[in-house]
């Protein structure tokens, strides 16, 4: 295990080819502040550009993942015109202004290069899940709890959840959960989709590490991290003949590759693969094919 | 409780924030005719107008929700060109003509600025149960029964229900009933996803009125208002940036009302909130954020 | 028991009216091949313009459903520059150069005019798999087994996959099966939602017979086309107003047709229904109501 990067709310660490992204406010459980969504971009960017992560691991330091937006600044939390309010970062720029910083946070993890698999440790209240919607694959413990307490705060959901949430656990219970803000235990959780298993506290990360070494081991990354793209992309896709045209380009870049010769040839030979390309590095011509949108 | 409108085939009381429209056709099962079509959307014109009004169940009088359409007319029953059809209703317009009655009511119901929860309180066939469809939250009866029964009629789907089924229960199950026709029990429903619980008759409307009063009363009704329409029209945005454009501006607008004030106060100091802000008057300007869909 | 078509890889049966198109590569686990694509295509032309066909079932000849790509090429299975890469079929246009032969094959299943039911029977893998994605309903033998493994040949997801698979599972479960590329049995497939129920082997054939004879005899057949391709179709309309304005012309449409009197008649005079209306050739005007998307 060794550190990649120690920001001052966020940790990097790297075991393997697994990296862990580790929320370290445990003192203010882990609530989410202006450093905070720096430092987890800052963040996903060490992984996107190290060639040996090959998955990611997102978690929470010490009883909580996160608590939700800090709220020291009491009555004046979210009113962004007060001076009481969240500080302007240093590194706020003039075009960022007026952006939901939670939803600064999401949409870079949507842009992520590498599988992000969430292990959600304990409460995830407010950004605290919101969060962990764009992530691929959420795992939780026993003792975590999950909000959407946006309505009680008096505000509304944010970072993009309205986009997410129901395409994660449909419309009818993302809007349950979000009118009512309740916050709700882990079963709730799994039983409608929210989360993909629940463990004992001690048993989630080798959980979540088991499934990202699976892939680290087995899969090539490159096709991994096309793979990424393609399903979260074509969830809006207006036709299958868009995946169509996509897919036929990327078999073709792909099948000619020594990943794909290193493929069919492990399987026939039983043996474990040992795929020679590298992400971003080795990443194909068309990747990406979209254009991205922009902030106006 | 007080009688806030009674039309011809629908009641709607409120009882403390929680408004019930109830079908009211029993002798007829409350099957669905021309006058239902203009009394429904009266009554969520009445609901979204009543600033008293935070949350609306729909349920039937008697021992149904709705059997469907009113069959009387038989073999023409569909045959809109034919006069033994369906009357032509006083208030249809030029412009309606043509248009599918249950569409209309299905689409005045997405409209909705109140959340809107079904309480299906038995059978609810053809449009009994596509009527529910835009609904928030649906809960059942153990006497409920579900039909999709347009196949073994003839005719399609309606009320926009290829739009909302699949998007309920997935493509798979949508289509499985919509094919056969058949008309399955409420477990049915609850394994398959159309309903979130099955009750005792007796403890139906209780349950309905449960969450009714915990959204009425934990929740900022603005905030409950801009959610539902979030949820639902980011359904179908094509990237996860439109959302964020709009929650950056909703969080903003709302970050400085008092209802933000009082959310986060009243969090912080343990007691029951009291937002001032009401639906309609106090929606934002940045609501709508969208322009309407005209037929043509 | 009718052999409807007996094609080199496919064979197409019909019994009542019931069709059903089975891999016949049973030596080789039905891999799929260049002619197996062409043969599927076939065998759907025959059962879309066969009026006497009401719904087909997809299943496999022998212990398996389909193992995949035909990996005889060895390392070079996927380099289509390659010459020891599968042989250009002579029937492969210039149009189709470069066009992944799964997907030319999930787009022809997804146009089908009749409902289609994959009877999993044993082992589908990659294309085995992907091939079922666009079917409407989906039952698994005890036997069946899954993968989506294209990460762990080195190539991407095929057969327009990435669009249909994250409709069917979810977003979460896409990416999960597809990062690891693990082969999973029968019952993860249930849990998963991939299937809709899993059988005995010698009880999976009657199963699917039964789902598909309802439907043959319960339903109009016109309305049963009409409703496959309104369910899928408006899974990616942005707005149910869509669907309102297909399903107002389409109920219209059908209202005035002899099936629509004979749905109505026969449901109220309790007997069995007698549909005159036959696909294609009494399919609606309004029919398609959708332009086709090129390969370009």
């Amino acid at each position: 295990m060794t550190t990649l990067a120690q920001f001052e709310t966020v940790t990097v660490r790297l075991d393997g080819h697994v990296a862990t992204i580790e929320l370290n406010r445990p003192d203010k459980l882990n609530a989410f502040n202006a450093q905070m969504r720096y430092d987890i971009t800052d963040a996903f960017d060490v992984t996107d550009g190290n060639p040996d992560v090959r998955a990611v691991i997102m978690t929470g330091a010490g009883r909580a993942y996160c608590a939700g937006a800090d709220l020291s600044a009491g009555g004046a939390t979210f009113d962004y015109d007060n001076p009481q309010s969240r500080p302007r970062h240093p590194r706020l720029t003039d075009a960022e202004i007026g952006r939901d910083g939670g939803g600064m946070v999401t949409l870079r993890i949507f842009e992520s290069l590498k599988p992000v698999i969430g292990a959600i440790n304990g409460p995830a209240v407010g950004i605290g899940v919101t969060m962990t919607l764009p992530m691929d694959i959420r795992l939780a413990s026993t003792t975590a709890r999950f909000g959407f307490v946006f309505a009680r705060r008096g505000i509304v959901p944010e970072a993009a959840s309205s986009w997410f949430l129901p395409r994660v656990v449909g419309v009818s219970t993302a809007l349950e959960w979000c009118y009512s803000g309740r916050v709700f235990p882990a079963a709730e959780a799994l039983s409608r989709g929210l989360v993909r298993s629940v463990h004992e506290p001690d048993d989630l990360l080798p959980a979540a590490m088991a499934i990202a070494t699976e892939i680290a081991e087995q899969s090539a990354p490159v096709s991994v991290s096309l793979t990424r793209q393609m399903m979260w992309r074509m969830l809006t896709a207006d036709h299958p003949m868009e995946a169509h045209k996509v897919d036929s380009r990327l078999v073709k870049a792909r099948g000619k590759t020594a990943d794909a010769k290193e493929g069919v040839m492990s399987f026939i030979e039983k043996r474990a693969p040992n795929y020679p390309d590298r992400v971003p590095a080795d990443m194909p011509a068309e990747f990406p094919w979209w254009t991205d949108r922009p902030w106006e």
